[in-house]
């Protein structure tokens, strides 16, 4: 028979960490604390399958359910001696959600559930304070309105607003007893108002009410695009936390704060975090209140003049940092904490692995292997190979003029320019347009995930490092400047005040997230050095994995990035990109209008020696390495001209009438120009062409082979679905080679292969492989075709098609295994069966995706190869996958 | 050790005509024929292996080849009691090419083969007839000169009519020996001048020589050009036939002929042919006198008041009607004979399977079955599917007015309406360019057959029932009328002149190939009736095949006439082509310009009806049968606006501004519409047009039942690539079929598949299966998206690649088995793996392709739909097709 519910708590465990998939990550975490008799305060968790159950039995519980809950509420109440339904002395329930991942999008807590207008009284007797029983009571019935009876939480902090103002204060905490109590009366009516009923003063509905509105925020909006956008499946369901309360809000010698192991930022070993006095959680997390370091240094580092908790509280401060210590060797990993000082006496209420910043990832992964607490192996795994994007993303050119505005928390680095945009609606809409945007937000919530996802930067006026708004956009890898004071935010007038400045929606603006500061106009920036720990860890990861890493570039300033992040040679040169030039293009033009093959010889004989000094510089540049050169590909009548201006310069370079000129560039336009004359086909149709590009190939690498390592050229004849194709551009290029070499009187080395891109040559790959030495996968192509899916089009239905989860991913972000894959794999195979030291490489811009990565390592692909900025990324994804497929 | 000649005549055959491979059509047959006892002047073959060594071995021959010819020269010396180099009493020979299948692009026969300037005194001294011998020099030298020297052949006829006119001569036959002589003189000055070296005196030489053109024959253009029309490897070689020469031009008492078996023009069991007296072979193919026919019953019915061979030579006659007898029986066909009289005595030179129009193939496989000659499946296996395509043809219109021009030989039945065009590249380039043009020529050569191919229909001013002309003609399928005396060309002005009508190049005219008249102007015509015979071999088929055949249907009219034509169901009803109807276009144009689903259903509630009402219709004429409805497939884009006003329509009828119209319009524009949103995925994003088309086909369907038998409709779902968007669109269409059922009190079965014409969709069948109940294999789309081809742009580059054989058909003709038809082969392979009985079949063009149905049934699918008038072929095919499975 299957068991719902899980109990923690001193005397025993149901639960342990392993158990993450059934109990939600809080859930296990919490259980685990326990066993390792750590302070958690007793409670029991309602499993993930509940929630399954839930959703596939039209929204009811299984029927044994109910006195699991109860026996287990009995064990809570045994070892905190109170009753939860006892008017006089009532035990407090905490209700959290917990699922498998962490899930902002998700309900989050319900705290103080338990309390009526019976036993707030009785708590204010039991405990002696009746601010405190009134406080606790007046935040229940906003924090269950809100998240579990659906009223607008806006409605309970007017009243609030109204009431400190009505009585001339500014901190909640100087509310009275009388005045909250009298708070609580305004909230029952604003719930009667809102919901018809009055607030649930029974304990037990309290409870049920609580626990059902964590499965149904499972299925809310934000949670699913939370779950769409970090591929989480809707089948893992969350779990339910129930936990009896503790109080930080019962005086100043309580607290309640937020602490990471080390620092999420930078990765630092230091301990790190935020507390509140005289708070509960959500103070913190809420950013109502700005809050107090943990450790002194912190303090002094912050330059703030007020207290720390190891100042404060030095014993709690002592038992909190042996925790960290302990949990950190037991889970041999940074840890997010949350924490509860009542009276003086800690508990622990959550662990888990901390989010960082990518940097403080490197850092973490590797001072721990060098600390011993992980292996290499392990460290190299830490790092989500995505989460590199961000070190590689420019900063601030410290030597450009600059305008700060104003200055907030450095609460995710990376430097980014953008027009203001005041709502996530708006910033995703001009995101969507191509621009650059800014987020403005007084704070940000769940609800803007797709606005912070959307835009360049993240800007809030309050909130601190471990805000919403902070978390995510170092989650997301956004730059964002959190709680800068100075920013005021006029949303009906579009205006935004920073200091003494005056900003409107849409104006730019830079931030620097790594320093926090706010400027004005757009910033040049700098290319990031790289932190040793990086070199470090690639490295480990360099010898860990079996896949080469090579680079998509055909500039030589491409080239040179590529080799100094890592690349091992380039996997794929397009030379139509060499011929967009305005110096060539014109030749380009007169080459594919003219008539015949003399007019095309003529205009080829002028691009020679401009491709053959392209080829120098790349040889050069990849000296001793691979470089795969693909046949020029794209249908002619990409080169087409644009204007009559265009046209003109064609027709007078070619001695043709405009009227000819025209004639022609509309024969060459196409219906469905990826479908017609391109790839392999204009070299069977103009085979010159081919010969003129092989030309300059060999006597470029003959020319940098004469004073340096010669280059390794692979001839890459691009869209072929047949030997044949493959054989008649193969014929001209040997006939080429052969020609040159003999001029030269040297020889060099080298392939003549071909792109699968096509489904005909997958599935025909062992015809293709008697003549192709070498595959590059052109996923890119063979996700167009496979799927039938133009990717200049796709934007018109590929939004409904992620809604409705017809592709998980992207398709074209990340490789279609199902569909694609099974091409590439059968492609692999046919080639290896036929020519078993066949060369296999992947160069679609699925060679920088982690995913596809792992994909091309279970297919056994020699190398990957992806843009010059994504190579680290590759050369990580490749080591994990190597690890994952040991 | 391969064995390179092999020898046939009285004594003894190496050969028979199961070495069909080996000795090509023709040297095969002869062997047979020597073997059955026939009148076989002696000879051997040269084989195709030798043809291949020779090709393979730049153009040498194998070391033992010389010694087998002398060899076998030695025996054919022995049974002729001549020798070959005895200038006294010469042997002469014929050489003829012969590969496996007839190629009349090849060199053809060099007769009188060993005569040079002593041997020609020999023969007019042994044959005691010198006007013979010079005869048969000039010939020799003209034939000689021709084909294996090179020299044009109307050099020599340049001579010839010269002499004739400067003696008043019409015929050549009224040359006198010494005029002939004096010819030949001139012929071998011809040849000095036109090679720079004399005429061949060594007959060995001769030999050597006339062998060699043989081969190189093999590669000439025509020839290449004939195997690509004809689908011949151009492995498969020719052989080279040496004979010893018999004279059908010794005197009045010798005769040269062509016959067939049975009229190959009619079908009729009549023996059939035509000769000519003191003449030799290529006099008759080549029309250069007008023939005469072999029996007394064709002279009659031909109206001709001349001699038959029946009557001149009874004794003859009776001889080679007793040879039709035998050869007929022996070989279970028709045959197509050539003979010789020499001095009275018949030689077989040729024995082969006879060509014959479509309705004489009918015919004859027919009433050789009733015969007892042949089985009904042997019946079935004779006729080429694509030749039915001749029977379907129109024909006059008995009831149009018509201006009969003249008259020649009813040469190829079947009616055709075409501009004049007086060379085959004018004409192969305006049918380019989509024109029906008549091919007008004084006589055809091998030269014209891609002019042919590309006509319409063939007129020709000389040449007989059997001229080139009317041979390829009727192979082909081209109505053509010949020996149209009162035809007079001028090529150099354009014009031509049908008795007293002066008409130009580019002028329309009409040709009735069945009676062999020529009328002005383009005339009516109209469906043929088919002959009883076509319905009897159509019911065998029908009983030999495993298949389906339905149709490609949307109108009335096409479905009633497919059901005519056998079709046994709709396999393919595109609906989108319901739309483009002048009253409809301008609401489907409201439908796809919507801004909203609201306005969309607007518009959908007012095409609901007409769409209901279309399928009614189809319903109806359906009854009982499945009618498979394909959903709105294309993009969108088709149906946008073209002209201002068309535009102005739209925006009227919606309600908006042109400008607003235009700027919608220019939003649904693709890039590439084939890879665009289309298929499905408008009813992924647009449900509600899936909802109204199938709330169309369920309620006409419950309509047809409530009076008739109930239709089965197969709704598919058009460009699915994944089991989700067929699981989408299943639910919509579920739904409203329950909705129309529930309101109209009546059921009615149903099914929902897909289409496979994505490379996805074949490779992931086993997931598609899951949801879709057929699958219906769309091979033109799988076509363009498997080899990445767009047909609309295939023609900058398909001519190219068939002619660099990169494709050996059309890809969209006729399947690519080994691309394409792998994926068809998968999807089925995995359909079937996943459900059973899941309904497989083909409905792209490739559906009334024999070949690719044949492909069809090797892989097992239920039903190939083709359009109506391809469904007799493919019931055709299917059932040869399933006899090669068996």
């Amino acid at each position: 028979m299957a068991k719902w519910v899980y109990f923690f708590g001193r005397q025993a465990c149901d639960g342990n960490a392993s158990l993450r998939n059934l109990l939600g990550g809080k859930g296990a975490n919490l259980a685990e604390m326990a066993t390792l008799g750590l302070p958690v305060p007793p409670g029991f968790t309602i499993t993930t399958e509940v929630c399954n159950y839930y959703y596939d039995n039209n929204h009811s519980y299984p029927g044994a359910l109910k006195s699991e809950v109860e026996a287990a509420l009995t064990k809570i109440e045994a070892e905190t001696g109170r009753k939860f339904t006892d008017a006089d002395n009532p035990m407090l329930l905490s209700v959290r959600s917990g699922a498998r991942a962490s899930m902002p999008g998700m309900m989050d807590t319900v705290l103080n559930l338990g309390l009526n207008d019976a036993s707030v009284v009785g708590l204010a007797a039991a405990s002696g304070d009746a601010r405190f029983a009134y406080d606790s009571y007046r935040r229940f019935i906003q924090m269950y309105g809100d998240v579990v009876l659906g009223v607008s939480h806006g409605l309970f902090e007017d009243v609030l607003e109204e009431v400190k103002l009505s009585n001339g204060l500014f901190q909640d905490t100087e509310l009275t007893a009388e005045q909250l109590a009298s708070l609580t009366e305004s909230y029952k009516q604003i719930v009667i108002n809102e919901t018809g009923a009055p607030f649930p003063q029974d304990p037990v509905e309290q409870l049920w009410g609580a626990v059902g509105a964590v499965f149904a925020s499972w299925m809310n909006n934000r949670a699913i695009t939370y779950r769409r956008l970090n591929e989480i499946p809707a089948a893992w369901g969350t779990a339910v936390n129930v936990q009896a309360m503790v109080f930080g809000n019962m005086g100043a010698d309580c607290a309640t704060g937020v602490a990471f192991t080390r620092n999420p930022s930078t990765g630092e070993n230091l301990f790190y975090g935020e507390f509140l006095v005289n708070a509960q959680g959500e103070d913190v997390v809420a950013g109502i209140r700005t809050p107090l370091p943990l450790t002194k240094a912190a303090r002094l580092a912050g330059g703030a003049g007020e207290v720390s908790l190891e100042e404060e509280m030095p014993e709690v401060f002592a038992q909190l940092d042996a925790v960290r210590e302990k949990l950190e060797r037991h889970y041999g990993d940074m840890q997010d904490l949350e924490f509860t000082v009542e009276k003086h006496k800690l508990y622990m209420l959550q662990t888990r692995s901390g989010k960082r910043t990518a940097e403080a990832a490197l850092r973490i992964a590797v001072e721990m292997a060098d600390e011993g607490l992980i292996t290499k192996s392990e460290a190299v795994g830490r790092i989500n190979p995505e989460s590199l994007d961000q070190l590689l993303h420019p900063t601030l050119d410290p030597d450009a003029q600059r305008v700060c505005l104003g200055r907030g928390l450095p609460a995710s680095p990376g430097a980014a320019s953008g027009t203001i945009a005041l709502t996530a609606d708006v910033a995703e809409a001009r995101a969507g347009r191509g621009e650059s945007v800014i987020l403005v937000r007084v704070e940000t919530s769940p609800e803007d995930i797709h606005g912070m996802h959307a835009a360049a930067g993240i800007l809030t006026a309050r909130g601190g490092m471990t805000s919403h708004a902070a978390v995510v956009a170092r989650g997301m890898g956004r730059p964002c400047v959190s709680g800068a004071g100075e920013v005021r935010i006029d949303v009906a007038s579009g205006k935004v005040f920073i200091g003494d400045t005056e900003l409107k929606d849409g104006d730019m603006i830079t931030i620097d997230g790594g320093v926090g500061e706010i400027y004005q106009g757009e910033i040049a920036k700098i290319q990031p050095r790289l932190s040793g720990a990086f070199e470090e860890l690639m490295g480990w990861a360099d010898s860990l994995r079996r896949m080469k890493v090579r680079t998509n570039a055909e500039t030589p300033a491409d080239a040179r990035m590529a080799r100094e992040f890592g690349a091992e040679g380039i996997g794929l040169c397009r030379t139509e990109h060499m011929f967009f030039d305005s110096d060539r293009i014109v030749t380009m033009r007169e080459m594919i209008m003219a008539s015949d093959s003399a007019g095309r010889q003529a205009a080829l004989d002028r691009l020679l020696p401009m491709q053959r000094q392209d080829f120098i510089e790349l040889f050069e540049i990849m000296s001793g390495l691979p470089v795969t050169i693909r046949l020029l590909d794209p249908p002619l009548h990409e080169f087409l001209p644009h204007s009559d201006t265009e046209l003109e310069d064609v027709a007078k370079a070619s001695g043709i009438s405009i009227e000819t000129a025209r004639q022609r560039a509309l024969r060459i336009k196409e219906s469905n120009p990826m479908l017609g004359h391109r790839g392999c086909r204009l070299a069977v149709t103009y085979p010159e062409i081919c010969a003129m590009q092989a030309r300059a190939i060999f006597e470029a690498a003959v020319h940098v082979a004469k004073s340096s390592a010669a280059p390794i050229p692979e001839v890459m004849i691009p869209l072929a679905a047949t030997a044949a194709e493959i054989s008649i551009c193969r014929k001209i290029i040997d006939e080429v080679a052969a020609d040159v070499f003999a001029t030269a009187g040297q020889d060099v080395s080298y392939m003549v292969g071909t792109m699968i891109e096509l489904p005909r040559a997958a599935v025909c790959a062992d015809q293709l492989a008697v003549e192709a030495e070498f595959f590059s996968f052109g996923t890119n192509d063979l996700t167009q075709t496979a799927l039938g899916i133009s990717r200049d089009d796709a934007s018109n239905f590929m939004h409904a098609y992620q809604e409705a989860e017809i592709y998980e991913i992207d398709p074209f972000v990340s490789i279609d295994v199902d569909g694609v894959g099974q091409l590439v794999q059968m492609g692999a195979d046919k080639g290896r069966a036929v020519r078993g030291d066949i060369k296999l490489g992947i160069c679609g811009e699925h060679g920088g995706d982690p995913k596809s990565v792992v994909f091309c390592e279970t297919v056994g692909l020699d190398y990957v190869s992806c843009s010059p900025f994504r190579v680290p990324i590759a050369r990580l994804a490749a080591a994990q996958a190597s690890l994952k497929t040991d």
